[in-house]
């Protein structure tokens, strides 16, 4: 960590500082400039709050050079984590795909689809029971019932379930879940993490619309300093000022994170274009430059619905999708 | 709500979309282009979900004309909204000023500085007792402790108090607090908003990070549809590219927002710009430009702490900000 | 084009604006709601000013529905635009690597990374003569000098040469460049555009760090209303608030300008992450989400250069990027 | 400046680095910690390219301490600049009002509005004779002979005039302007920079639309380094997710330049929010906080003109305004 020292700074300030800096276990370097003095403090910053010493009068401007997250850390565990989701692995070099509906609507969709993007190469099932809307008079999701019936088409399938949770106290209903899935909106809602960090099971978390990479993973370090290390971390479209798409998918974000964490990083195209047409083009990116897997909304025969969600796809784009990944992967 | 219809577009398709909308209670009007056509769709559109309908293969894109919200519409409801907080009526041409520490550390300080802001001009005691930080190792606030602290100060000082609330399993703790803050990070924690819309209390909900104009209205629309409209409103800056400061305060949300709902409104300026010199001029430009009043941090005697917010204020310049931001509302 | 009008407007208002749409030869169509009143207008609205009809007292909104584009509309040209660069063809299917320095330097390092880039699978040779830099004290290009070396490097390796114009007074220095270069920071610098737009050359138009691909689109449109109509577009990352990578590069404006446009759309990398480990991995990705060419920074020997681009890649780097890029483009 | 070493860098790529920083004539101090080790760069590293020194093998990260601006930076210059506009001075607690229509339209309009803004309290006059527009289709301004009436104007009133600029060939045409203004899009359109350098006259310069302070002060540092000292900054909104305005205005930025800087700071809130309800409170927050002056577009009398600039005042409502900003000055 640096500390700037202001310009016109007293003397007796600076002394308090390093005093104060001292005490929590810091080594401090000094180089006194011309026209600022720059404080280099060695030792685990990880604990120190850089807001508390920019606060000081004597102080300019604090960086942080370490990062401020640990567990999370490639520098401190440099082999790739590998999640196990229900006898399921991902990271370090196993890729998986998680499709299924948008919501769970009812039996006969659920287990349809559930089908569907097993034969295609799917090998988690998702589906929405609490659903987060922007609006109060938007469906809310089937909640316990939608919950049930993942759990059958879990049952007719094989394959393990991942779902949303909202709020910390519907966590008894989420016991046989195989992953827990932690929305964008949710990514800071600290309470529920804590929650998530004191069970063993693993966390599917969603970056924020609005959050950086670096708060990513300390969100992620929240749910690991619990104890819970069964971490994915899932890149779903940043809010820009372009509308063209309803996000900004920052593929980049995947080659960052795993250069910075051993966690797993997967891509959800589907929420991120929020059109189904752009989901192929950028799941195949995303399998290009390196996410250890995809997650996609797929929907039931769309001859026969009047409407489903904009952004899924047919079984059949779905299948023309992973058989093209699948591709891709094996250049990479 | 605005319709456009693909260039492509089959008949058939086209007569099962103004089918469909028939059934939701919808009028529609065509109007038939050369290389677009556009469906007007009147009615009550507040209820129908956009998403929906642009999924279908007929549709190019759907635009919102009305509002998607009804209870928080200055159009509905033309008259200012004044919240009771406590005693302390704010909107409607009642401003108010909101003081306080961040954190409530011990009962001296917040004694201290309650009796401070109250000298100074202030109406309404805040201070954080739950606090949402960005790494798990941060300091999180004295919990059940910090409320008791609260309400010790408001019994010395008879000032109202307003702190923040991070999950819904906490409310038996705020049943005595006078207002229950909702903070960025969770203007859309959806179950929180719920649970919050079924009191009598007001709430104060700040605007997220990266949320819009009309989100922050429809976070809104989630406490009212539940009963609750005693909601006030509190800008407190955006995410931008910008790094000059914390955030971007968007002080144009003040009069936008004065347009379009008739709620009260407020304005953050010391967790918007995190630095204690910008705090005076924008809270003054805030009441210049309409806001309903001004939340500020104020921390007790800074030459006996070391440490204290880099964005909070001393009792004495808080007092001259009081005495300035008077004067501007009285031009206004 | 959709007029919505104002609640309260005056009959005689709404009259005057109808008067005003009718004389630039729109028809009309009216839906009246109980709570709006929306104005369809059908005709060619591409020269329609949706501003000056906002400043309108009567109206609260204006939303076009066709795009203000129409030479780099694919609805009005359908097949793709096919560019040839002295002798490369991009675009319809034909995928181009341009690679090079970030500057000329000397006439030994653009001959020795033109030879290595051939050899390595670029078919078209960059390299900046004139170098947009924030600092006024940073090294500004060459100019002159440095076209003439391009020139040499292309009699030396047979590839056509593109290269950066930054004010429209030096473009009799460009005449003999194959490919002219419009960098981001002039994506809106109209006056140039229009000056481009009277040649008969290929222009490679880099989209603005914070334009929309609607703005990409029109800064296209006013090259080609000038009458050249080869235009090839470039994404080189927006800017967000995500400091993690130099820019976010928006990958999803490939597949939406592929849809929207026939003009050939190509992705640079090396700009968007600034971090060479970023560019293989986005240089593949932009491959997979179909876009029709790289523009890819390679430095010579770092052995023997202390300092070099942090973005470049070196040739044996770059070999690797074009194998497994070629790769790629054969599954999608 | 701070240099971050990578972890694993080799001890002779060490050495080699502080070699070169050697000879930049930088003095160099070592931090070595457990997980990272820190050099502080001392001396002057106004002219040193961190992206250079970062793109080393050796480097993780560079970090700037020093502000890469000289003449513009306040530590060097602690006086308020005062600029002399025609006689007109602003800056150093002089405050002026720049008024006038959007676009000079013809004689009767802009002597109308001269006279009627004069009257109400403007300054200076504003008029747009070349005019930067998103489509190649609108319209583009008056070029010389807006010049020309707009000399007219200020022979009529005694007012110093204020224009915009778009391309250096065009200078010959402002020779007799008294202030040119650089619009947003131009910002870093750094030939017009230093051709604006080369000048003695006051330059107005528009903050880009995604730009930060430091690059806004980075462009008034082209035009300083060139010789020319005379220039006023401009806050004019940036662009944000955020479509409830135009662009978000940044009143945050009045103050941050302020400390920043010794040149004259200015707001328009017309471009700012494109909505003329809003330009009043934002131009009394701009007031509020400490802006020099203002920039306002007021047209002429909208009764006769069936379309005008949706942000453009009338002049009543213009003198309403600054009778205000007068009285919020008086405060502050």
């Amino acid at each position: 960590m640096i500390v700037i020292i202001r310009q016109n700074a007293k003397q007796e300030q600076v002394d308090k500082l390093r005093e104060f800096l001292g005490k929590l276990g810091l080594t401090i370097h000094l180089s006194q400039g011309e026209n600022s003095t720059i404080m280099g403090l060695v030792g685990d910053t990880t604990r120190v709050d850089p807001d508390l010493i920019a606060s000081l009068d004597a102080v300019e401007d604090v960086r942080r050079i370490q990062e401020p997250y640990k567990n999370a850390n490639r520098k401190f565990h440099p082999a790739d984590t590998v999640v196990d989701c229900g006898g399921v692995k991902i990271g370090g070099g196993l890729f998986q795909i998680i499709a299924g509906p948008c919501s769970v609507e009812n039996e006969e969709q659920i287990i349809t689809v559930a089908r569907a993007v097993k034969a295609a190469g799917a090998t988690l099932l998702r589906g929405g029971a609490f659903k987060p809307r922007t609006s109060p008079y938007a469906f809310q999701g089937l909640h316990g019932e939608g919950l049930r019936l993942l759990k059958l088409a879990r049952q007719e399938t094989g394959m393990p379930i991942v779902t949303e949770i909202m709020d910390a106290s519907h966590l008894p209903l989420f016991e046989d879940v195989d992953v827990i899935q932690v929305g964008a909106r949710n990514m800071q809602n600290f309470e529920l993490l804590k929650e998530l960090g004191k069970l063993d099971k693993p966390i599917l978390l969603k970056r924020g619309l609005a959050n950086t990479i670096q708060e990513l993973l300390m969100s992620a370090e929240y749910i690991m300093a619990g104890g819970n290390e069964k971490v994915i971390l899932c890149e779903r479209g940043i809010r820009t000022y372009e509308t063209a798409t309803r996000n900004t998918l920052d593929l980049s974000a995947v080659p960052v994170l795993h250069e910075k964490t051993h966690l797993p990083v997967i891509v959800d195209p589907s929420h991120a274009t929020g059109v189904s047409r752009l989901v192929k083009p950028m799941a195949l990116a995303a399998a290009a430059c390196g996410a250890d897997g995809l997650m996609i909304e797929v929907h039931n025969d769309p001859k026969h619905a009047l409407c489903d969600g904009p952004q899924s796809l047919t079984p059949a784009e779905f299948a023309d999708l992973t058989r093209r990944v699948k591709a891709v992967r094996e250049i990479i």
